[in-house]
């Protein structure tokens, strides 16, 4: 496969989506975009695994990064791609082959800009994050992803989603001791001992803060819920998940802490956490992009990969065609004029008093 | 196997336990009660499938019923029996084995009695519900049946426990509206809704009321909950399954009228229900009975196959030999004098001014 990076940004999305690349199975459109950026002499490119990084060497003062997955989900009988009515339909189309394209596109035909590029195409996006190309990126190549600012390319319906909130899950133990349920008496229900965990989540007043300029919301709810040995049976443990969505002025850390708070006199085991990002909207880079982007930038309130540059001390914000709602469905497709739009307006940004 | 009639209470008990017969394997240990019952001239014998019916026919105005299972749970690696200070060891020694050989030694030798006795043996007490012959036998020959008072020989550790409470199973559901847990406002928690669901079962007083001079004490408690979707989304539904112990002045209907009194506003579906049984003590076979066995009867709690009787119209109460803490457990097993106490106490009783 040979990728023509002369073709309109919506044809190279439906060529990128037509070359299949599961999870896993990124190495031949990896060696395709491979190939057609070391043709190009403004950019020098670097490979990791199935992860490729081409940079701009203007010798500019401030650097950005536009990053991309080039992993999909699992095909579901929408392969290839067809165009029917100004959309283009397949797997990948939407999160984020039509991103990935529209990053394609600029790193071919951007030869001088205002400020240096990085492109950034990484690989295991949709799976577990210990996969994850950006991360391993983080680890062995930080060198690579030095950045003023990033923006991820992926949907947002081409406006632009400042950081992201972090997101929390723990699991919120009552005990009680068994006893055979004809006796109920000679036991202790924990499941009705949870309904003491159910009067925190209902009782808790999230916050709304505003971090860099943008309006996030928090939310701390129950997600799974389970208890019971047997029918008749007093059970003697009820597990209650919940999972903290923290705006990006928390860490992590303190978002545990919270939770530790919030549930004081329960068990509580924190099983996983990833903290935020915050939109870095202050920086330089970040202001002439919303104002070359227009509208008015919103937060995002999912949890997306710009924080893993928020982790390398890069603020970064979300920007890429194609509804978010559509992301891994069947049906799922991109708007041929929109992929248009957010190229160009990408362009404008970057070739700004160039 | 022929069963050997003349042997003590206990050394039955042994060899009714080497005879395996664990639920659906009835049939051997059937034929041999069948064979053993059918050589007594004071006794007319009925069959149906592996349950025994054998009555007497003295002709007094009063008739009671001995009723005990001959099916085991599975075997444990615990056969052969063995005896062991004083108590003997074996599948089936306490529940109820050594009730069964109780009824056979008083079927063998109890050739005349205040009252006409009807000894009934049957098969799958411990399975489904269905197959259960007691049940089978008060669809398909109730006549069979028919007495004015019924003891069940289950464990009660030879202490009177009479009737038994009720029970029943309902699933409470809780409903919600699905969002990404992101943007949880979007949805309702179904499992934070449950909360509600507990707070009835915080609050609950249970009834403890006195049927036919014994203290029942009911009980409402959650068994099982469950509810969650993903850890990323908000739930939709949430079960919390329900077990409600009644005492026999309150029939199924009843419980299951109360069930939806106590949820409304909520979904409830009853999953099962089982009435209990009134103790009867009032009738004068019930009462010459507890003289004769002395002691403090009690109400017995939890549901028996006493309730099979009551729903025939025919009071009942549990009385026999071993622990019943020890049913079901691989160390079951009963001590050789209380088998032997409970046979002295029922000829006691059935001989009385013969």
């Amino acid at each position: 496969m040979e990728l023509d990076l002369s073709l309109s940004a919506a044809e190279l999305t439906a060529q990128l989506v037509d070359a299949e690349s599961v999870s896993g199975n990124e190495a031949p459109l990896a060696d395709a975009i491979a190939r057609a950026l070391a043709a190009l002499p403004h950019l020098s490119v670097d490979r990791d695994g199935n992860a490729i990084v081409a940079r701009t060497r203007f010798g500019r003062p401030e650097r950005v990064a536009l990053a991309g997955h080039i992993d999909t989900v699992p095909i579901a009988e929408n392969l290839p791609s067809h165009v029917d009515g100004g959309l283009l339909y397949g797997c990948g189309s939407c999160d984020m082959k039509s991103g990935v394209a529209v990053q394609l596109r600029l790193a071919a035909h951007l030869t001088r800009a205002a400020r240096d590029v990085t492109y950034v195409f990484y690989d295991c996006e949709e799976v577990e994050a210990e996969r994850n190309g950006l991360l391993r990126l983080s680890r062995v190549r930080p060198d690579l992803l030095a950045a003023d600012f990033a923006v991820l390319l992926e949907p947002t319906g081409a406006v632009v989603e400042g950081g992201c909130q972090g997101t929390l899950r723990a699991e919120i133990t009552a005990r009680g001791e068994r006893a055979h349920s004809a006796r109920s008496w000679l036991g202790r229900n924990a499941i009705h001992a949870a309904g003491g965990i159910l009067d925190v989540l209902r009782g808790y007043q999230p916050r709304q803060p505003v971090v860099d300029g943008l309006s996030y919301h928090e939310g701390l709810n129950a997600v799974w819920v389970s208890g019971g040995v047997a029918g008749n049976v007093i059970p003697d443990e009820c597990r209650v998940s919940v999972n903290y969505r923290f705006a990006p002025d928390r860490s992590a850390e303190q978002a545990a802490e919270h939770m530790r708070e919030v549930f004081a006199g329960w068990e509580v085991e924190v099983t996983d956490s990833a903290g935020g990002a915050r939109p870095g909207l202050g920086q330089p880079a970040a202001a002439a992009f919303v104002a070359a982007i227009g509208g008015q930038p919103r937060a995002k309130l999912g949890w997306t990969d710009v924080a893993r540059f928020d982790a390398l001390g890069i603020p970064a914000v979300n920007y890429g065609p194609g509804d978010p709602q559509l992301a891994h469905t069947r049906n799922e497709h991109v708007p041929v004029d929109q992929v248009a739009v957010c190229e160009d307006r990408m362009l404008g940004w970057l070739r700004e008093a160039a």
